[in-house]
């Protein structure tokens, strides 16, 4: 076998057989096949695809390159889930603990964030102390004895999608359904709960634009669940507008734990409860969905999924005392709310616009070596079908660096009258925006200023108006199994 | 500017700009930009192509990557040669001498054969004692002092396609006509020459299977050879059947002899003609193309086209009497004469299958590691719309080991009585063809000996055959200027 022949046949629209496309990736991870010659056959997957038996061997292949972890005997089901990013998704830090409390066990290994789409190990090390890198035996001892782990991803567990993954990163083949199903998959499998919960988002601020390519990609990692042994359902979610209202590691933080007490935004609520219900059914530990629904919301109501959040915090090192009282959570020294330009009702938020705004205030990673800060981002005060007076605050940038407003004042203005603002402006003054010296143009903002400013019009740019209520956007889009 | 950016760009489809095709190959020749990061743009290109602006800049950046060397000031127009390749193509060594003889000089490189299309070099290289390696110096002192010179390809020209091309070699990216034109056009800036003759081969036994897809190729290297100031024509020319009949290393040298001395193919000759006279044109030494085709003709009629082959033979350190005496050219041990299964006039001969079956035979690499044998090969007696009576030799293998043409006794019957065969074959032995033991079956043959009879019956079953004679095949089917 040589792998040009194969790299020729992918090229040409042909199909690998099980016995080539092993031989492929054992031969790369091996070193025997080089980076160049894998890194033209992604590219050529990338053009033709892969058909569906040529996608599950790679999984597999994937899969059995490292340490493949097993639950057996455990005296609960265990339950993994996964999401394919959206901005402000904490979904992970209020249904995991919803789950543990609920009476499944929750083993959730997670990637650092790239992109807008911040990771969850992200926002959990935002927490004081809290470190995410457990050995695997640590993460199944501590599945075992504490029923709710979520730890960064291990290298030992399918080191081959790593290494796949890397390459893709830098050559341009990440976007691929086939090569995405086989990379979430892969791990999936080898972590080893028998319960899969995927929520597949679509909307701009998603990496999958369109419902039609979130279901292509939900239908395709459920039958290679499915394929091997796993229950696996996905639940495809609205990513058009931003996840809850914060975007920002200890501010979605923050936002999870005020979820758990009750005091979370309807539409992440909402999505815990629909991505809840699914595993506690896979999971059987329930014969409906309607109860599985009333069992989750009691574990808000009786405090306890908060307090397996409060267990898992400890379990990682963390200052379990800021699920108490979040002013613990790191904060940002600046923080600016910004006012509405006009009245009305907000008729949509761009995520993509709010996930990179929130990024270029430095909450996410441009490059993966890029550090993140934990405690900028933005707040936003209005969602989709609320009614928003002009001068009243819209959202709040938490900035590491003062926000000139002065230079924000020809995007609000283009909606509104400039004498409104000015006396707004005004009075903000000594909330955190420096005074500009008399005389100054605005345009003399330090570079790091600019950025803020940047973010703040992109934020604004995001938002789009109407006279009327809106229709309403649902959370949830379609559930596949 | 980030390598991964510009493979995304190709790979949707976009454009990249001359900064930046000219940072990513001068940053890949450096070893900034590494192989897995060419190999994915290389395989987006094959997917998306590169307009002509980027298919210019990237021939430039890849002419420009080594020595340029220059004619400037020589007494003469100095006139360059390129095939695309196909079965039986020993042009170079009829046309070379012919031009040089009629008043230009002749500045080729060539490269090495791979697969069934055999290298110019390669024949050269069959003539005993020749060596073809020379420095960019001694080439253009040899140029200027003998007015014609064959050479392998120099490492100090076009260094960046070398390596570009050995990268598209290894990762599936040969074929895709703005590579193949950039590669070709970039080594003959590189060379020098005024004037670029171009012969772009369609048909079964060349690169290029349809005259649709040599035609955009041929526009593209004149477009490019434009640009760079060269005058560069190229005709497109059949090679449905292979060209004269000779194909094997030293076989297409005995032919190309042959041809300087007035014996040769039809079909060759006229190919020489038509690239030859515009050629001439092109170089300005001569009219019209009548003219050019008189001239050429001439250099055959007064022995000055053979003696300029004698003289490049002695300037390569060759054995020049074996232009008098072709029997000093190495041959093959076991020559067998293989019989017209039938009678009728042929209809086609598949090139592709001829040059396959010289390959297995020896005459060509399967890998570029493979050594060749100079000797092997095999002759045709019959061309396309010649009329053959059954049991008359339709070819001649030329082969390293025993034919055990018993073998081939089904492949032969299959059009004709075996009765008829037996008798031939009773007649042969002794010809070569050692008699087999009684008894002994004929799947017996030794592996090598089993390639021999797999050769003929590939030649065989590249025959066509009709009741009637075909249409005439042209050889020259457009010319693009």
């Amino acid at each position: 076998m040589r792998a040009v022949d194969l790299i020729l046949r992918k090229r040409s629209g042909g199909h690998l057989s099980e016995a080539e496309i092993r031989w492929l990736i054992e031969g790369y991870l091996r070193g025997d096949v080089p980076e160049y010659q894998m890194a033209a056959w992604l590219m050529a997957v990338c053009w033709r695809g892969l058909d569906r038996r040529e996608t599950q061997v790679l999984t597999l292949a994937l899969a059995e390159s490292g340490r493949q972890l097993s639950f057996a005997g455990f005296d609960r089901p265990v339950v993994d889930k996964h999401s394919t990013g959206g901005v402000g998704d904490k979904t992970t830090l209020v249904l995991a603990p919803m789950l543990a409390a609920a009476g499944v066990a929750v083993a959730k290994m997670s990637g650092r964030g790239l992109g807008h789409t911040g990771g969850t190990i992200d926002k959990l090390e935002s927490i004081p102390g809290v470190r995410t890198t457990l050995t695997a035996d640590e993460f199944v001892a501590a599945v075992r004895r504490h029923g709710l782990v979520i730890a960064a991803q291990s290298p030992e567990l399918a080191p081959g999608d790593g290494r796949l993954y890397a390459l893709r990163d830098v050559t341009g083949t990440v976007e691929s359904i086939p090569l995405i199903a086989s990379s979430v998959m892969s791990k999936k499998i080898a972590t080893g709960a028998q319960v899969v919960v995927l929520d597949v988002k679509a909307g701009s601020g998603a990496f999958m634009k369109e419902p039609r390519t979130a279901r292509r990609l939900a239908r395709l990692m459920v039958q290679l669940g499915r394929a091997a042994g796993l229950r696996a359902v996905a639940v495809i979610t609205a990513m058009a507008q931003p996840l809850g209202r914060a975007i920002g590691n200890s501010l979605e933080v923050r936002e999870a734990i005020d979820t758990l007490r009750g005091e979370g935004p309807p539409d992440l609520l909402e999505l815990c409860f629909v991505l809840g219900s699914e595993a506690l059914v896979a999971a059987r530990v329930v014969e409906s969905h309607q109860a599985a629904r009333r069992r989750l919301q009691a574990t808000i109501a009786d405090g306890s999924a908060l307090a397996r959040l409060r267990a898992l915090v400890t379990l990682l090192g963390g200052d379990a005392a800021c699920v108490d009282d979040p002013r613990r959570l790191p904060h940002a020294p600046y923080q600016v709310a910004i006012p509405s330009p006009r009245a009305g009702y907000i008729a949509g938020i761009d995520a993509l616009a709010c996930g990179l705004a929130a990024m270029h205030l430095g909450a996410g990673r441009r490059t993966k070596e890029d550090s993140i800060d934990p405690a900028v981002g933005l707040v936003l005060h209005a969602k989709v079908g609320e009614y928003v007076e002009r001068g009243t605050p819209l959202f709040t940038l938490h900035a590491r660096r003062p926000v000139p407003v002065d230079s924000l004042a020809p995007a609000l203005a283009s909606n509104a009258a400039q004498s409104s603002l000015d006396s707004f402006y005004a009075g903000r003054a000594g909330e955190g925006v420096p005074p500009q010296p008399a005389g100054e143009p605005s345009t003399a903002a330090l570079p790091e200023e600019q950025a803020a400013v940047e973010a703040a019009q992109r934020v604004l740019s995001a938002f789009r108006w109407s006279e009327t209520p809106p229709p309403a956007e649902p959370v949830v889009l379609e559930i596949v199994t």
